[in-house]
C-alpha cells in the first residue's frame, strides 16, 4: 500500500516521528548546534496552543509578566540543590562586545563581563528576586505571575520539539502566604495541564506525583502529567512544583502576616512547553503523517480546487471561495472555523497529499462536478482510510456548512478517545514483581533508536522508598531502560506489597520507558 | 494643585517619564544590568499591541516562525556593513557549563564553545541562512515570515521601553524576486505600521525615509515611522528595510527564474518593539499619569466601588458586579469590553488615583447613592479635570452600558486629535537658513536630562547630500543636538535652495531632536 510517509511507526518509531516532523513542515534544524526552527505550520499549532492555555492560566488568576533573558551566576547559586541541578549545561554569557582584531570579527577580550550571566534555563531565581521586591505584607499574595519566553539548556542529544537547547515555554510563578494555598495551587495548576492536554490537545494523560528522585532541582513536591506516545513510552508533559520555603529562604521572600511578624513564603512553578507539540505529533500521528486535533489545526478544513486549466476552473475556483466564505462564519471550539481555498500553483494530488502529512483535519476536493451539482466531497483525516483505500465522503453543500463545527468536534472527540483506548489498555496493573516486570519488558536488550515491540505502562505497588533504597530501585529499573514516572492522583487504595520493596505499598506508581 | 504624580512635564520631563513608568506599574528595572522587567500592567499592554499587529501582519500575508536565539559569529560576519553596524555591543556565549570549583559555582573552563554564539542582535543572517535553504525557486517567492521576539543589543546607557540591553519586538523578513516586488513590501509594512500606530496606538507619526547616515547596517533604503514625544522629542517608532541583494549575495539566497536561471532575491526587513510602549506614555501621558488609548488598554473601565464597612457594601458590591457583567457584554474595538470591578482591600480614593495613573480610559465610582438610585458616576482619563477640579460625570445606568462603546471609541479618537494637533502645531516649515535653525534650537545649551522648552521639529528643504558632505552637516546638526529623522513621504514638491547647502532641494527633510 502506497502511504504518504517513506517510513512506518513500526518500521521505526524515532524514523517515523522525523519524517513527520519534516514532511508535515512543522519545525528543522538549525545550524546552530541543538536549537530548531519552527516553521508556520508548527509555529500555528504553538501559537493555538498558547493563546488556549493563556486564558485558562489567566482565567485562574494569573497575570503575564516579562522577566530578564539573563540570569546573574551568583543567583543561581543562591538555592544549592537548584544550582546542582541546574548547573551543569547552560549557555553562559561572557563578553559584550565583538572586535575586528587583524580584520576578524572576534570576541573583545576587553569586554569580559565582571559577572558571568546565564541565559534562564528556568526563570525562579530572577523572579524571586523580583518577588522579594514587590512582596510585603500578606495583603500581596497571593502573587501569581507568567511569563511565556525562550530558555536554554545545553544538550547534547536533541530531538525537535522533545529535546532541543533552545526550546519555548510558558512558566508560572507564584507566593503564598502558607503550605495550604501554596500546595492548592500546584494541583490546580496541575488539573489545568491535565484539562488543557485532554479537551484541547485530545491527548489523555496522567496526573500524578514524581517520586523523590524525579523532583525539580530545589522543589519539596513535583507533580507531572504524562502521556503515552504510540510506541508505548512516556513523554513527561507538563509538571507543577511545590517548592516550599527553599526558595524563599535563599533569596528572602518574606512578608508581614496580619499579626505583624515576619514570615517566609511557600512558592510554587509550572510549565509547558513546545514539547507538547512533540507529544500531539506522537500521540495522533498515523503511516500517513500528522493528525491534529481541530481545536489545534492552523487549517480545520482546506478546500483543494480540481483544476485542469479549463475555462471550468473559474467556476470551480468561484465556488471554492463561496464555501469557505460560508464555512468560517461558523464556529468551533469558541472561534471562527479556519479554512482556505489552497490556490498554490501545483497539482491538486500534490496538494491532497501535503494536507494529509500536514494533518489537516477535514480536506475537500472540489471538481467542476461537485461545483455544477452543490456537492461537496471531502476527506476525515482522522479516518482516512477504509482498508487500504482513501475513503471520500460526499455530502450537499448546505449540509456540509451546517455540519462543519459538529464535525470538527466529533473529529477532536474521535482522536482524543482513540488515544485514551490506547493508554487504558496499555497500563498494566496484574505485575506484582521485579522478575514479571523484567520479563514483561525485556532485560533492555532492545535498541531504543529502532522501537522495539510496544510495551505500554506497568502500575504497581509502591511503599516510597525514600534515599539510598530508591537509588536501588532506579538503578534496577536503569537496566531495564525503564523509569518511575508517576504515582497517580487516582489512586486504586490497593495495599498489596511493593514491587520492589515488598514492604505494604502506601501507593500505586506507573512504571515505562521514557522520552 | 495636588497632582497624582510628584513631578509634572513641565519640571523635568525625563523625571516625569520614569515616574510614570513606576507609579503607572508598567516596568522596572532588573538587577541584570539593562534588562527590565516588564510588569502586568505593562505586558498587558504589550499583549494587546502584539494580538493586534499580529493579526495585521498576518492580514498582509506573513507567517509567523520561530529562529534560534543564537547567531554564530560567522554568520555576523557574512555581511560586511551588517557586521560593522551590529559587532559593537552585543551579549556573547562563549561556553556551555557552570561547574564547581572549590566550593564556588564558576564557567567550567573546559566547556568552551568552539564557535562563540551571539544572543541575536537582529536575525537578517540566521534567517537569511534558512531562506537559502527553503528558496529554490521562483514559485517560492515572494517569501513572507515574521517571528515575535527578544532581541539584546548592549547598552550602556539605558531607559525603560525606550533603550534596554534586552527588549521585546517583532522582526518581519521577506525575500521577493525583484526589486520592485521588494519595494512595494518594504511601503506595505511601513504603512501597516503608520495605521497602526494612529489608529490602535493614537500617536500619530510621519512616515518617510531616512537618509543615508540613519539606515540600517546593510539596508539600501530605511524608512521610519517618526512620533513627536511632549517635550517635542522625535520617536523613531517603526523601521521598514529595503535590504537589496546585499545579504542575499553574502548569504546565497538565490532562486531560479521562471527562464531556468539563477537570480539573487532581494529582500526586506521590518520591526517595531516595546519602544511602542514608551511612546504611548510620551503621546499621551499628563501630570496625573498614564492616558492610555482605550484599544490597548488592559482594562477600558474600572469600577471602583466605595465601600464603608457597612451592611450597605453587599449591594454596592452586587451593583457594580452586575453593571460590569453588562458592560462586558458590549463590544468595543472588534473584541469585548474589559471592564473591571476593582475589590482590592484597600481605600477606595487610593484606588482611584491608583487607576488614574495607570491610565484606565473610564473609571467609575459606585457609593449606596448610586446603587439606589440606578446612576453611574465616572471620570474620563483623557478629560480628567475641569481646570484643576476632577471631573465626575453622572448617567442613569442602563444609557451608560448603552453608551459605553461609543464613549470608548470617543476618547481614542480624542487622544488622537490632541496629539495630532500637537505634532502639526510644532511642524515648523518657515526656517529656511542654518542660522536660522540654530536661532530656533539654540546652541545646544540645553541639558538633554532636564527638558528645556518645547520645540519640535523644522521641515527643511534638503539636497540629499552624500558621504562627506552628508557628514559635515550631520556634525553641524549634532552640535545643537539635532539629527534628520526623515524624508516625509508625503512630500510639499518645494525647490526652495537645501537648508544646508544651498543646492536645489530636491525633498524636504524633518529635523529635530531625538530619542
Amino acid at each position: 500500500m502506497q502511504r504518504a510517509l517513506n517510513v512506518t511507526r513500526a518500521e521505526s518509531f524515532p524514523d517515523w516521528y522525523q519524517a513527520v516532523v519534516r514532511d508535515a513542515d512543522m519545525a528543522e534544524t538549525s545550524p546552530v548546534r541543538g536549537c530548531m526552527v519552527i516553521k508556520p505550520w508548527g509555529y500555528g499549532v504553538w501559537e493555538l496552543i498558547q493563546s488556549g492555555l493563556d486564558q485558562r492560566i489567566k482565567a485562574t488568576g494569573h497575570d503575564n509578566c516579562y522577566f530578564p533573558l539573563f540570569v546573574p551566576l551568583s543567583f543561581l547559586a543562591k538555592e544549592a540543590e537548584h544550582a546542582e541541578g541546574f548547573a551543569k549545561e547552560m549557555a553562559v554569557v561572557t563578553h559584550h562586545r565583538l572586535k575586528t582584531i587583524d580584520g576578524k570579527l572576534q570576541v573583545d577580550p576587553d569586554a569580559k563581563l565582571e559577572e558571568p550571566l546565564i541565559v534562564r534555563p528556568t526563570s525562579e531565581t530572577i523572579i524571586g528576586d523580583a518577588f522579594q521586591r514587590w512582596i510585603k505584607s500578606y495583603r500581596d499574595l497571593p502573587l501569581l505571575v507568567n511569563q511565556w519566553a525562550n530558555v536554554v539548556r545545553w544538550e547534547m542529544r536533541t530531538r525537535l520539539f522533545l529535546r532541543t537547547s533552545e526550546f519555548l515555554w510558558q512558566e508560572g510563578h507564584t507566593a503564598h502566604a502558607d503550605k495550604d494555598d501554596a500546595m492548592a495551587e500546584t494541583l490546580r495548576m496541575l488539573e489545568v495541564y491535565r484539562a488543557f492536554s485532554e479537551d484541547v490537545l485530545a491527548m489523555p494523560v496522567i496526573a500524578g506525583e514524581k517520586p523523590e528522585n524525579e523532583r525539580f532541582a530545589g522543589a519539596e513536591r513535583t507533580f507531572s502529567i504524562e502521556a503515552m506516545m504510540q510506541d508505548g513510552k512516556a513523554l513527561q508533559a507538563g509538571t507543577s512544583h511545590y517548592l516550599g520555603e527553599n526558595f524563599a529562604r535563599a533569596q528572602n521572600i518574606r512578608y508581614q502576616t496580619d499579626k505583624g511578624d515576619l514570615a517566609f513564603c511557600h512558592t510554587t512553578s509550572w510549565g509547558v512547553s513546545t514539547r507538547l507539540i512533540g507529544g500531539v505529533i506522537m500521540t495522533h500521528g498515523d503511516d500517513d503523517g500528522l493528525r491534529l486535533p481541530p481545536a489545534i489545526a492552523p487549517r480545520q478544513i482546506v478546500v483543494v480546487p480540481m483544476l485542469r486549466d479549463k475555462p471550468e476552473d473559474a467556476e470551480v475556483l468561484a465556488y471554492c471561495d463561496a464555501l469557505v466564505r460560508d464555512l468560517v462564519a461558523g464556529s468551533a471550539f469558541g472561534a471562527p472555523v479556519r479554512a482556505i481555498v489552497d490556490k498554490k500553483p501545483i497539482r491538486s494530488a500534490e496538494k491532497r497529499w501535503d494536507w494529509v502529512r500536514r494533518g489537516a483535519p477535514i480536506i475537500i476536493e472540489i471538481g467542476p462536478r461537485d461545483a455544477a451539482g452543490g456537492q461537496v466531497t471531502f476527506m476525515r483525516r482522522d479516518q482516512l482510510r477504509d482498508a487500504d483505500r482513501v475513503r471520500s465522503h460526499s455530502a450537499a453543500r448546505e449540509a456540509f456548512v451546517q455540519s462543519a463545527p459538529g464535525l470538527l468536534a466529533e473529529i477532536q472527540t474521535a482522536l482524543f478517545q482513540e488515544a485514551r483506548a490506547r493508554l487504558m489498555d496499555n497500563i498494566r496493573s496484574d505485575i506484582q514483581t521485579f522478575e514479571a516486570l523484567e520479563e514483561y519488558f525485556g532485560a533492555g536488550e532492545e535498541d531504543d533508536e529502532v522501537g522495539g515491540a510496544f510495551k505500554g505502562w506497568v502500575r504497581a505497588p509502591w511503599s516510597r522508598p525514600s534515599g539510598e533504597a530508591l537509588e536501588a530501585v532506579v538503578e534496577r529499573l536503569k537496566r531495564l531502560k525503564l523509569t518511575l514516572r508517576n504515582a497517580p492522583l487516582d489512586q486504586s487504595g490497593s495495599t498489596a506489597p511493593c514491587l520492589f520493596t515488598g514492604a505494604p505499598s502506601v501507593e500505586d506508581i506507573l512504571i515505562g520507558r521514557a522520552y
